[in-house]
């Protein structure tokens, strides 16, 4: 479901980092070049490209790319060179600072990612930032804190078993904190941020079939409640991770002017995992095809790097 | 996305005809041999086997099933050993005989197979019953006529290339409608029964964007009516038919008793198309493999035949 390329045929990491120092010396950069090797990589393949980058030349590879590259196909460049747990930590600090803050950045990466992953990117987050993921959580406020938290703080089981009688007593409690309006209930914020991701989609399942509605309906009493609206994507992320980038996708490309921040962290953070499986979720909800919206909002370099990371640049 | 399991060296037609043959003789027959060809050959190998078989022994292997086998298990081996063209006027007919009168079979034909493979269904169907299927579309009555007749007479065109103007416009008609009730308008049935399946999608993107509500939802007024009901089912089964089959499947299993009619119609009709993507939404929607749910749900010989249709018999 992945739709980075990967040629059978790899240079060794030494020649990709000769390759790479090619490209940013002389006159001008050569970005067909960093894109030709980049964006054909894996994580694996692009640490030991990293590691030897460092080695053979002194100098580390992302600030060399920082110097050389800039705007949004810096940041795209950037974003995909880290390895998934780097990227995640870099993303949160993104999200804190003043003129990017962004709660959903906190709840995408607690809600998609596997419990394993999560916990990588704490870790990631801790050695590089000198402070804990949970405390970004902490240093919100309010009902979103109180979601927050523990949806950071969890390890959720990762695992396929359902049970099924929990299920039906889950919906029901669910289904009472809805009608009572008590969206911030202690007790329906615990199954949407401890279940196991199989045990909540059992419970959203018997919610529906019992009472008629989707979840997702039943919380959309209020489109400009900040707090719902999270609560809203975070159950959507952690059963539908493809419908969410689906609609995130969507959004970025249909504003005026794009979204480029969210369309890079998406492209850049799907692209080894689900983005196949989004990009035929975009086509069947908006009738175009994703790579071709996304040719059609964006240019240049920016362009090229996302599109080849959506396999298209052949 | 089909389930079907062939193996990779196929015996020859004659070789096929003859263990179906030893199948039929002697003391009892022997359901596990036929299980263990038919439900591993695809329609072109059956349909070779078919006119083998009746060359060799003189009498039609059909005829030879129906003597041998009995109840759902044999209404399972024929439904399977039949063409897909063949099946589909088999199950007109049958939709239309007292004891299994049923109007969804007639739309579910109409809307889930390709236009070119309707085409072929109404040719077996006046091959097979003098008749034409437009002609049993009218001995319906009222809004059920009214849909059913256009619905199985339109050669649809079945292309990707979609008009996104005409998909605004469209979606403001069904919506206005909808709005003053009038379900049965020409101009919306009209829409439903002649667009193409990706133009009809893009006019729904556009129903759900711009009106706030996906179209089943709006349809969703009165859940007696036996009309919009069918239209509903309609708008899914041309837009989403895994979810149809989906949500077929779910109440066939869930209903006490079992609905093996339905069971057995979705497994030997969708088993060399899509069965994989309904199972993959059914288990999604139910939290149990579609496998196991059937396996559950049925026994013997029937239960057998449907697992192996659905490549779970090794």
């Amino acid at each position: 479901m992945a739709t980075l390329k990967v040629p059978s045929q790899v240079p060794s990491p030494a020649e990709d980092s000769e390759q790479l120092r090619k490209a940013f010396q002389g006159w001008g950069t050569n970005e067909d070049l960093i894109i030709s090797i980049l964006a054909h990589r894996n994580a694996a393949q692009r640490k030991l490209i990293h590691e030897t980058y460092s080695q053979t030349y002194g100098e580390d590879l992302l600030t060399d790319l920082d110097k050389e590259l800039s705007s949004d196909f810096e940041r795209a460049v950037v974003l995909w060179t880290l390895g998934p747990a780097e990227r995640d930590a870099f993303l949160v600090n993104e999200a804190t600072k003043r003129l990017t803050k962004n709660n959903w950045i906190l709840m995408e990466i607690a809600s998609t990612r596997s419990s394993l992953d999560l916990f990588k990117a704490k870790q990631a987050y801790q050695a590089r930032f000198k402070r804990s993921i949970e405390d970004v959580a902490y240093h919100t406020s309010g009902d979103i804190r109180k979601l927050l938290v523990p949806l950071v703080g969890t390890f959720r089981y990762d695992g396929d078993e359902v049970n099924m009688i929990l299920a039906k007593s889950e919906a029901k409690l669910l289904h009472e904190k809805i009608a009572e309006k008590a969206y911030n209930h202690e007790d329906l914020l615990r199954v949407i941020t401890t279940r196991s991701k199989a045990q909540l989609n059992a419970t959203l399942n018997h919610y529906n079939n019992e009472f008629g509605n989707e979840i997702d309906k039943d919380l959309e009493t209020d489109s400009d409640d900040e707090y719902l609206n999270l609560l809203r994507a975070t159950i959507k992320s952690l059963t539908y991770p493809e419908k969410y980038f689906e609609e995130l996708l969507r959004l970025a490309i249909n504003k005026t002017g794009t979204d480029e921040w969210a369309l890079t962290r998406v492209v850049t953070t799907r692209a080894e995992v689900d983005l196949q499986k989004i990009a035929e979720e975009y086509q069947k909800r908006n009738s175009v095809p994703l790579d071709r919206a996304i040719a059609n909002d964006t240019s240049g370099d920016y362009q090229k790097i996302l599109l080849a990371l959506m396999g298209r640049d052949d």
